[in-house]
């Protein structure tokens, strides 16, 4: 399941000069954008509708997310394909997982050969009950390019496909063929604060070190400072758990539990980060890292996280199909939560296992109404005690 | 300097009842105080005043720290130390470090011999500038019990003891002899909370199993949960290095710098938590779980940390002295900044090595005014890149 090729060090000629293509208009995508314009680097960002384009041509700025920040006008968007694609240096990829293996078939011929995939799965603004009318407009129109960051798009998954349970780096290979290079950007980062120019530090993963060294190169400057790593599973996830144990700690916030709860929560899904990592192949260091620990540390603290925000409301009161309602916004961790307790589920079974989850499985239970948040969240703080068990 | 004799499993019987000492009526002993009064455990606090002892026994409340909290009546003040001490089948030490040698040395005649310390670095509300009335009041007074909790005391320092570098274990150890069975409470634990009854989990680290064991069985409780470790050091350095860190945290914030930097400058700090306290001989798992990284989410990301205050009012241009001035609270994280320096220093020359701290390097030499805030954090976030080296 989770794709394991060893890549071999690169040798790909860079095109000169360097460009690159945005997958997707949203707010991640354009914060990354506006990192390389700001570098002088040629952006092509590829949108879903003419109208985007245009204003983002005309105006240097997108007409909806991050509008009141100006791009610079190496940063140029298009609807079409061939155009963002043909000779890019480098794709950027920061379409949802949950729509990126159709969307990835429909690209792939466009895609050229040698070109390597960033991928982000940092996703943002999407309405969760469009999902019908999105599968109605994404069949037959292969050359339909579906914005991230449009209303009109299903609910997001961050980190892992329903159904197949697959990672990026599987779905990656999986659409893209099997020796294409690809990397994973993580870490503590709002768009907003990268597309301001404030200081942010990301992790680029990739079995390639010479690519993660180039993105190192290339994407970092004096405010977006790139790490580097080779544990790609490591980096997807910290990514995908940091926002289920971020509902939890919103959870605990609405519910007036303290700092000392929250800390003793959030540590805790910590752990349960780096367990379940380490038991699919990851390198526990990895999650005390910029994408593991400071991915949390950002999502549960940040005054911006969509999904603490959820867990806040939540652990208010609020029923969860009001908060849906009244948001054209779904926190990514509500749909991960379900999806990681089918993976563990799956490979408890393929290994004859009994690893245990408590935050990630009492998360999903609240989110399916099982039990209210303040249910949960005691029988979470019920913890057992003795020994302290960071059982890696 | 890091005392490490191996304690043997605990073979004291237990005096029955069961019966709590508490040295110091600050905040953090009023707290543990509290829990064990809910459990109808006696206590009996040794504090410095007598009309400070009347009130809690007549009243049920501290008079001046958490003083709209009442406390069970199974909790008892006195002043004399042979009436908190005698009998006790616990003592709780919630004396700072920096005060605790001399104060320890002075009551050492009345410490039953088999009685175990369980330490707790936890102070609050101290005063910066009456170190010399101490100094003057402490001498040749050798019944003078110290509250922490007034503010006639010197500047505390959390963890590291200043000159000799000792943490508690070494002078606990010095000062009631080698053989005493000690263990040491850490973790996200705001006093307040632990005495509102919010849930609160903590660990319990002690060469003695057996007795982190029966402090996880006669302190814990549902809401107060008490985990048990044996790596003392780890326990102690996280305790330390968290309050630096939180002091950077609130710089970043005091400086307007964002939740994304705020996170990466956390997680490396919580890095070189984790280095110092593996090159003094802790386990680095220690440093991930409740004394470590758990500490440091409460600290850093809690609204009631002087610590993280201290940064905030720094890196909103205010002078230290001023700040210092205008309360009597002092942060230990300004202190312990200091002696962190020395003792990287010491130990560097010992083992002939550069280990590098620069947040906890950066921290002191902005409490030194040798840089403003806004200087330090640009160089600390100018941080190299390349492998995201968590160099362990």
């Amino acid at each position: 399941m989770l794709a394991s090729a060893r890549r071999s060090r690169s040798t790909r000629p860079l095109p000169y000069p360097v460009r690159f293509a945005v997958l997707g208009g949203g707010s991640f995508g354009l914060a990354l954008a506006s990192v390389l314009g700001k570098k002088s680097i040629p952006v092509t960002i590829l949108v879903r509708k003419e109208d985007v384009a245009e204003h983002i041509n005309l105006h240097h700025r997108h007409p909806t997310y991050l509008s009141d920040i100006s791009l610079a006008p190496t940063i140029r968007a298009t609807t079409i394909p061939e155009e963002a694609l043909n000779d890019a240096s480098f794709i950027i990829h920061a379409v949802p997982v949950q729509y990126s293996r159709k969307f990835l078939e429909d690209i792939a011929p466009h895609v050229p050969k040698n070109t390597p995939i960033i991928s982000t799965s940092k996703v943002s603004y999407h309405c969760w009950f469009s999902s019908l009318c999105y599968s109605f407009l994404f069949v037959g129109r292969l050359n339909l390019i579906l914005s991230p960051s449009l209303p009109s798009c299903p609910p997001p998954l961050q980190g892992i496909e329903t159904g197949t349970l697959c990672m990026m780096q599987d779905i990656l290979l999986e659409t893209l063929g099997p020796n294409r290079e690809t990397a994973y950007l993580s870490g503590p980062s709002f768009a907003r604060e990268i597309a301001l120019g404030l200081v942010t530090a990301v992790v680029a993963a990739s079995e390639s070190e010479a690519l993660a060294n180039e993105i190192c190169d290339i994407m970092g400057c004096n405010y977006f400072r790139v790490f580097t790593s080779t544990d790609v599973v490591g980096v997807e996830v910290g990514g995908a758990v940091k926002n289920v144990i971020a509902i939890a700690a919103g959870m605990c916030e609405g519910l007036g539990l303290g700092t000392n709860a929250m800390a003793a929560l959030v540590t805790r899904g910590c752990n349960e980060m780096q367990r379940l990592a380490l038991s699919l192949g990851a390198r526990p260091t990895t999650l005390t890292g910029l994408s593991g620990v400071g991915d949390t540390f950002g999502t549960c603290f940040g005054p911006l996280s969509r999904n603490r925000n959820l867990g806040v409301r939540l652990g208010k009161g609020e029923k969860l199909e009001d908060i849906l309602g009244s948001s054209t916004e779904v926190a990514e961790g509500h749909a991960t939560a379900f999806s990681l307790v089918q993976l563990i589920e799956k490979t408890n079974r393929a290994y004859r296992r009994e690893l245990e989850f408590p935050i990630i499985y009492g998360v999903k239970e609240i989110l399916e109404g099982k039990r209210t948040p303040a249910e949960g969240l005691r029988d979470l703080m019920a913890m057992p005690v003795r020994v302290e068990m960071w059982n890696l």
